[in-house]
């Protein structure tokens, strides 16, 4: 197939969206309240197992070889014209959050597949080897550590850490990894590939607001995760006289309304973001004092250097409230990503493949965080994003995307694809 | 007996603590944090069933006459020299908060009994009749409603409408009742006593830090309970610019703060008290803005025109948030009682049995709800409060009262049933 004939290539969009339907099955729950089908299907458990087993098996009716590694990433290879190159990269996550959408990872992980069923279709070959993949418990609700797989796939987290990991139950990583059957036995660290392409929804409303066909993404903002931990006295709500309180809930509200302030102010950038999205008072009573709160703290930042600021003022501001309060706050860091600034020359693949797909497109920073993310510190990584409708919502059942946008983003990452499979070594 | 010999009488410290300490193992769970074991016996479940079958047993061993009324209320009725003349009433309750401690209702209702039991050993029959009891769900943790068997026992609240309250697994009162058994025969609304005394843990921090013996109970103060659903708008919290956000764990966090600078402000007098002590946000994830909180709110004052006001407060408080954070906020009256002014004379009798006793005292309001306030509507009533130790915690597991504290109030209490049940009509 020449060049020109390869450019005009065009994934099966009703094939693609097939695929995600049949994947959105696997651990969908029905929301009453929106009346809209959203799914569950957390690392590692029972329904992220179906979903694995399912994608797994449509690798290899592709004709793809599968390998597991030990932290559960899922890789298939597909043979290049000159199997010695290190091979494209493509992928995502098939884990949501409790209550996801049915794109999230699975449209980066569905649309590389297309893309190799497309090529198979055709009969094309690359020079480069593809890989396509799904990583391990990019949503880190279950464990605590997003991005796991691909993290210790790249040597940013050990992997005895990752399998020390536990769940609110007590379940460890590597033993749920063994009960699901996804312990495998590539080694990690074994995969430098010559460039990594991921496709995904936005997650956010920029694009459908400003009505752009594609995002091209430019990089990820760090992100910090704190548990905290708030100790005070739990007391009778009537008998307890004010003075005398150690009031863990008011301890909890005060520094939500002190990230907010943070943001607002504008001191640590126009583009910092906090959420508080666990708040989880003990023993959560109407008419006792809460004596313990569980909260978690969600900061993202795009410059690391605002972001290190930021933190400090927490600190203080939560050593400060402690002391003004009674109260105790631990606080544990749980996630930690520096800004990730992607390579400027996938970027402008990307642009080139969209212009010829004659799709509108902008550089965006991606606010949530990728498994691309941690392939870019082993070799040159950017990533896709497609408009969501729903002001771009995501990590909620009302998730939506349409074929057209779906088709958008893997018609493109097609090109992508076989444009940096064509790139010498 | 002559009265001199009366006024002598004692109870049995002993069998008193070993009938709180055998009710207590009743729906017993050891905390681990702190290591002491406390109590959960939620109205209505199998445990506070448990509890009812043990007291009521009890009842029947010291030769009083059982009745249960239509909503559970546990009546134990014994013969006076004048059978025609209106019963001295003396009672409490056996549920509990779920994370409740051994004494808070327990020592009322055991107390009550050690009355009569002393009673018993020394052949002493009063001139008017004596009536111990226990009321049906007096924490309103269950079901939502406080005070809730004395409350239709008065005619206060519609025995229908506590018949349909529900609990969060939707089943009703009436079901639960039938369910463990004590859906009795006597109707409702049939007992006025001469009068009404309880005692009951002080459940705060005033006697046991003034090294006060006893607490005389002039009243209770009004409780104005509401539980707020507030609806934001859930998104991913690294890809939602602040501008785009409904968060409406932000918006109970404000209010929460607001609740407290309320109290600080002294607008509402000095003795107003507000807690949050329900903050459910949804769906609870570190990384999702929270679309939705569940929160309660409640209010304490002596003064119901400062109440009124402190709600009227409130109200516009949450309307001025609703606009300000783009949130909706379903504000919902869940209990509502006006401050209680007990009666004068059965305070004075309270404070001549103490000083009887040898045992110091002092007039206090009391911050919680009791079943007294619903009892002093249709007789005079007073309290008694005893001290309790760890700063007088209640509503938690590290409750606890020594012998000589329960043993001070319940000497007290039988003085005073004897010199109330001689009392003319």
């Amino acid at each position: 197939m020449t060049t020109d004939a390869r450019a005009q290539l065009k994934i099966n969009t009703d094939r693609l969206m097939a695929s995600l339907d049949e994947l959105g099955a696997v651990g969908a729950y029905h929301d009453e309240e929106v009346s809209v089908t959203g799914v569950r299907r957390l690392a590692l458990s029972p329904e992220d197992a179906r979903g694995r087993r399912l994608v797994k098996g449509w690798f290899e009716e592709a004709g793809l070889t599968v390998s597991v590694d030990a932290i559960g990433n899922t890789y298939a290879d597909r043979a290049g014209l000159e199997p010695a190159q290190a091979p494209v990269m493509s992928g995502s996550h098939v884990d949501s959050v409790p209550t996801g959408g049915r794109f999230d990872g699975a449209l980066g992980v569905l649309g590389a597949l297309e893309v190799v069923r497309t090529l198979n279709d055709h009969g094309v070959t690359t020079r480069r080897p593809l890989t396509i993949a799904f990583f391990t418990d990019e949503e880190g609700c279950r464990f605590g550590t997003d991005m796991l797989g691909s993290a210790v796939a790249v040597g940013r987290i050990p992997l005895e850490q990752a399998y020390s990991l536990t769940d609110d139950d007590g379940k460890s990583v590597q033993q749920e990894l063994k009960s699901i059957g996804f312990l495998g036995a590539e080694a990690v660290g074994m995969r430098t590939p010559h460039a990594f392409v991921e496709c995904h929804v936005e997650q956010g409303p920029t694009l459908i607001h400003e009505e752009i066909d594609l995002g091209v993404v430019t990089g990820v903002q760090g992100i910090s995760w704190r548990r905290l931990t708030i100790t005070g006295a739990s007391a009778h709500a009537g008998a307890t006289p004010m003075s005398f309180r150690k009031d863990a809930g008011l301890a909890a509200a005060r520094i939500n309304c002190r990230l907010h302030e943070m943001c607002a102010g504008g001191e640590y950038g126009a583009e910092m973001r906090a959420t508080m999205g666990v708040i989880h008072p003990e023993p959560g009573m109407i008419n006792v004092i809460p004596g313990r709160v569980i909260a978690t703290v969600d900061l993202r930042n795009p410059d690391d250097d605002a972001m290190r600021r930021a933190e400090t003022n927490l600190d203080a501001y939560q050593q400060h409230i402690a002391q003004e309060l009674g109260v105790t706050i631990e606080s544990v860091q749980t996630a930690r990503t520096p800004a990730v600034v992607f390579d400027e020359s996938v970027q402008r693949a990307i642009e080139a493949a969209a212009d010829g797909q004659g799709l509108s497109h902008r550089r965006i920073l991606a606010g949530a965080g990728h498994d691309a993310q941690e392939w870019s510190a082993v070799c040159k990584t950017a990533m896709i994003f497609t408009p969501g409708l729903n002001d771009g919502i995501s990590h909620n059942p009302r998730e939506l995307s349409t074929p057209k946008q779906c088709a958008d983003g893997i018609n493109t990452l097609l090109s992508v694809i076989l444009s940096l499979s064509d790139e010498d070594g």
